[in-house]
This record gives C-alpha cells, sequence and structure tokens, in this order.
C-alpha cells in the first residue's frame, strides 16, 4: 500500500508522476534530455546507467523497468547483456568505457563521494569524455531522485515481468514526456 | 579539482548548473515549484528538509549552502535552531509534525527503503497531509540528486562561510530560476 492515495491503475512510478504533474513535467523533460536527447552515448547504453544505480539502490520496480527498455534498445533478446552487467560488470560483455562509465555511476547512485579519481582516469583512458563523465553522473544523480521517490512513498511494485514489457515498449515508443493516453497499454 | 573543466568562479553546483544549461533549466524550475511554490510548509521549513538530507548524504557543500538559506528564511540569527536541528532533531525545536517530516526526508536521502509506515504514522499523527508527505519525499529525492551530482563530480567546496551567507541571500533574493548575471554578487 502505497503511503499516499495513488491510481490503483498505475503502479510504481507512473503514479507519482500523475500525482503532481507541475513536477512531474520537468522530471519528465530532463530524463528525456538525458536519456534520449543528443548523446555520444547511445541509448541503449543511457538505460543500462539507469538500470545499475536503480539495482545499486535496490530500487526493485525502476530496476526492473529499465532492465526491460535497456533490453530492448540493446537489441538483448538472447544474450543476456543487461542481466550480465547486472551480475558483474567488470566480465560483462559491454566496451572498457561502458564499463567504466557504470562503475561510476553506481558509486554516484550510493553516494558521490564514493566516486574516486581513480575511478575517473580509468574511464579517460578508455576513452570517455567530460560530456560522458558529467552525463554519467547526472543520470545516476537523476536515477537517484527515482529511486528514492518510488519506494519513499512505497509504491506498487507489480511482480508479474509482463508489465515491465508493456511499460519498457511504451518507454521506447513514447519516451519520457508527458503525453496523452500515456499508459492506455499498461 | 573538478572532474570535469568548470568556471573557477562558480564552485559546487552553481559551475554545474552553468556546464549544461538544458539539463539545468528542468533542475532549477523542479526545485522553484517544490521549494518556493505554494505549500503549506512554508520556505524556511522546506529549506530544512534540504539540509538535513544534504548533511545526511554527507554533501559539505549543500548543507553548508541550505544552512544559510534556512537560517534567513526562519529568521534564525541567535537561537540556532538550524544547527540544533543538525545535531538532533528530536530534541530540536521545531515542531512535532516537522520532526516526523525531517526523519522521513533524512530516511529518503539515504534510501527510500528506509521510510517506514511508523515513520509515516507519525507524521500524520501530527497532523501531515498527503501532500506534505509527497513533497517532502520528493524533495528529499531532488537534494539527493544535487548530492550526488555535487560530489560524484567532485566540484569545489569553498571553506569560508562568508561564500555561503553570498549564495544563501542570493538564493532568497532570486529564487531557483535561471537568471541574468545570477551569481554577479557570489
Amino acid at each position: 500500500m502505497p503511503y499516499i492515495p495513488l491510481s490503483e491503475k498505475l503502479p510504481g512510478i507512473t503514479g507519482l508522476l500523475d500525482y503532481r504533474k507541475d513536477t512531474a513535467f520537468h522530471i519528465r523533460h530532463l530524463t528525456q534530455i538525458l536519456l534520449r536527447g543528443e548523446s555520444t552515448l547511445s541509448e541503449g547504453e543511457r538505460e543500462l546507467i539507469a538500470t545499475v544505480v536503480s539495482q545499486g539502490n535496490e530500487c526493485t520496480f525502476c530496476t526492473a523497468a529499465h532492465t526491460a527498455i535497456a533490453e530492448i534498445f540493446l537489441n538483448d533478446n538472447s544474450d543476456s547483456i543487461v542481466e550480465k552487467v547486472k551480475a558483474d560488470i567488470d566480465t560483462s560483455p559491454v566496451s572498457k568505457k561502458m564499463k567504466a562509465l557504470l562503475k561510476i555511476a553506481r558509486a554516484t547512485g550510493k553516494n558521490g563521494r564514493l566516486v574516486t579519481e581513480e575511478m575517473v582516469a580509468e574511464a579517460r583512458k578508455e576513452g570517455a569524455t567530460d560530456q560522458e563523465l558529467h552525463d554519467t553522473v547526472l543520470i545516476a544523480a537523476l536515477f537517484s531522485l527515482y529511486n528514492r521517490y518510488v519506494d519513499g512513498l512505497a509504491s506498487v511494485t507489480p511482480s508479474e515481468p509482463a508489465f515491465y514489457h508493456r511499460l519498457g515498449k511504451i518507454l521506447k515508443d513514447k519516451g519520457y514526456l508527458p503525453s496523452e493516453n500515456r499508459y492506455a497499454e499498461l
């Protein structure tokens, strides 16, 4: 049971963004810029960052939702790329640059002070740019907001995997911006 | 030394919000709505929430900045209200409702899963509304973003208290929205 009255049809973050739309407007636009805007990181790579941060913060809803959308963007049908990243970044089938950025992201999600000079130097050695470092940290900070918003108000976490596949498809097709009948197919 | 090149004249969050203005636009507007918009919590109470979250996340810059602005709004010239809250919420000179909300905020800043039904029931017993509970958690989630943005990129933390008094005055006079020559008097 959520701590405040939220629509039963809108679990997780979806009901919270519906509860207060003026704040949701800016959260949605910020997310759209960072996860879908112009970037040298692919949509799939940025959704992987959202996933490992949510996993590190133990937010079950956000982890499942962004696993689903990362799998769509990475065409991850049979290789289990996302699951391998979640199991162990170091041995996962992503680039060395992404491994370094994902470690910075997960550290940021727990506490920004855990990001060390060595972690940044490793990412730069593998080719990470200033902008990629900036965006990795800000995406991790944004998902730290989402994780806390979702869990701090005890919003509902559906248990069936099909729910997250439907949500992932909506996020793929519609992005993060506000839209009419956004969750009609949820 | 910050991990990415930031203006030396703009320490802490100020240089980060200057580094990428499209994302900063929405972060600033979200903050303005939550901390200065219409609310049954006063500006001083909302700045107290920002302060205890930042303190709990050990973000020195954010804690000092929001201590300064909370003191201005609370007319906290000689009573050390903010310092007493930071030392011990339970014995501090704020209302029972604020104590309950500040504890929810600090828990949220660490991890949303730390907010318990009992903490919410205590706040409700003292008169907290759905909207106040929602906004407390979202402010705490937003400052979790700020804390991680500031520390994850190792932005500069000035040591002189006068800097934070100047920043607090700017936040009092101009709010959080983007503005021209915002930091001329920093």
